[in-house]
C-alpha cells in the first residue's frame, strides 16, 4: 500500500511503517520509543469518543494513540501533543503517510503550556499514556529519547493531571494508561485537580500474577463513585492471547455471524 | 463440643454457636449482623500479624475477625471495638464460649472515642470490616442493629481512618475490607491521614465479573509504593468456590504430602 501514501511522507532509511492492521500504518524509527501495548489499550480504553468530541492526547510520542483512534472511532478533532522534536517529526509524518491531516494535528509543546497554547476548557476528551517511573527512580535507558518518554524527567504526573483539568469542559473525561503501584498517587492526585475517577480496569499478564497496568477514565467535576471493571487478562496461557485482547488487537469486532 | 465450653457462654433460644471449622465457634442470634465472606478475607488478609504485637478490631461486630485471627495467628492479645450493645454483648459471649478471654478482650466504644480510651500509639495492627454504604444512600434494612452496620450511620470512613492513625505505631498496619466503588476515596482519606496504601487485592465473585470487595493494606508513614495482587477470584463456575477460596476458608492451609 506504500505507493498510495502521501509523497512528503517517504521513509529515511532507518524508518519503518509498521502495519496496525487497522487500515493505518506507524512509522517507527530505529532510535525512538516505540509504541507498546499500554498505547492499545489505553486507545481502546477511550473507543467511546464522538465524533464531535475534541481531544487531545498529551505525550502523543509517535502519535500512535490518535492514529489508532481514528480507526477505532468517529472523532475528526484530535491533538497530539509532543515536547520531544524526533517523535514530533515522526508522529507529524505518520499522520500525513495515512492521509489523517484533516482529523489529526500534531502539535510540539510542553505539557505545563497546554493550557496557554490551546486555551482552558477547550477540550471535551484527553488522553494520555505519561512517563510511568518517578524522577531518577530505576535505571534509565542511556537513550534520552527513551528515557524521556518512560522517566518523569520533563513533566510529573502532577503536571499532567494539572493540565488535563485545565484543559477539559465540565464532565469532559480524562483516559489514562499508567502503573498499578502509583494507583494511590493517581488518584489522590486526579481529585486534587477535580479529576474524578469513575472506571478503571486493571490489566494482568496472566489471570494469577499482579497487574502490570491500569487504565483510568476520570470526569472533570465529577461525583465520586468509581465502577471497577472485570479484570483484563493479557494471556490466557503463556504466549496465547486471550479472546478479549484478540479482539481490542484486531482490526475490529468480531462480526456477529462469524 | 457444645459441653466443653464455658458454662457462663450457655446460649439463649435464639442464639446459635456456629461452627467456623477451625476449632472455635461464633454465637450469633437471628437478630443480628451475621458475619459474611468480608470479614474471613479480612482475616486471611491479616494473617501475618505476629505474636506480640497489639491488635485492635475497630467496628468488631459479634468479634469474628479477632475469633478467626485466634485461629490463624499466634496473636496474644486483641481488642475488638463495638459501639452496640448487643454485638458487644455477643462477642463477649462468643469469646468466653471459646475460652480466649486471655487473647481477645471486647469494649464496648465508639470508634472516635477510641484514641482517647486506649491512648496514641498503643497498637501495631488495626483491622477493620466498617459499614461500607454512604449515610442514607441505598435502602435501609429496617432493622436497626443491622443499618449500623451496614451504613455510616454512627462513623464514616474519615473517623475510621483518623482513629487507625492515631492507634498505630509508626510503621503499624491497617488491613481493611471495604467496597471498590468508593476505591477513589478511600486511598485519599487514607493518604490524608499518613496510612500508605501498600498492598491491595480486589476480590471477584467471578473472573469475568467486576470485584464486589477490596482487601488494603496500609502502613502509618510508609513510603509511597502500592503493591496490587493478582486478582482473587471467589468461584471457579457458579457454585463452586476457587482453590484459594476453599483454602481460606479451610481450617488450615493444604498439607505439603496431601
Amino acid at each position: 500500500m506504500t505507493e498510495n501514501r502521501n509523497d512528503a511522507a517517504a521513509l529515511l532509511p532507518d524508518e519503518q511503517a509498521d502495519d496496525l492492521q487497522n487500515g493505518y500504518y506507524l512509522i517507527q524509527s530505529k532510535n525512538s520509543f516505540r509504541f507498546g501495548a499500554d498505547a492499545v489499550l489505553l486507545a481502546d480504553y477511550a473507543r467511546n469518543v464522538r465524533e464531535n468530541d475534541r481531544l487531545i492526547d498529551l505525550c502523543c510520542g509517535n502519535g500512535i494513540v490518535p492514529i489508532l483512534l481514528a480507526a477505532k472511532t468517529p472523532c475528526r478533532d484530535m491533538t497530539g501533543l509532543e515536547i520531544q522534536e524526533e517523535s514530533t517529526r515522526l508522529a507529524k509524518k505518520s499522520v500525513a503517510y495515512n492521509h489523517l491531516d484533516d482529523r489529526i494535528r500534531i502539535i510540539r509543546g510542553d505539557v505545563k503550556d497546554a493550557p496557554a497554547i490551546f486555551g482552558a476548557s477547550s477540550f471535551d476528551a484527553v488522553t494520555c499514556n505519561p512517563p510511568y517511573m518517578i524522577g531518577n527512580h530505576g535505571l534509565k535507558n542511556p537513550n534520552e529519547s527513551v528515557a524521556v518518554a518512560r522517566h518523569e524527567i520533563l513533566c510529573t504526573f502532577d503536571d499532567i493531571a494539572k493540565t488535563a483539568s485545565a484543559l477539559l469542559n465540565t464532565h469532559g473525561k480524562l483516559f489514562l494508561v499508567h502503573r498499578p503501584f502509583r494507583l494511590a498517587e493517581l488518584f489522590t492526585t486526579l481529585i486534587r485537580y477535580r479529576l474524578e475517577p469513575k472506571r478503571m480496569r486493571l490489566v494482568f499478564p496472566l489471570v494469577d500474577r499482579e497487574p502490570n497496568m491500569v487504565l483510568i477514565e476520570a470526569a472533570k467535576g465529577g461525583n465520586p463513585r468509581l465502577k471497577v471493571e472485570p479484570p483484563l487478562i493479557m494471556y490466557r496461557a503463556p504466549g496465547v492471547y486471550s479472546d478479549e485482547i484478540e479482539t481490542i488487537y484486531g482490526r475490529r469486532p468480531p462480526c456477529p455471524e462469524s
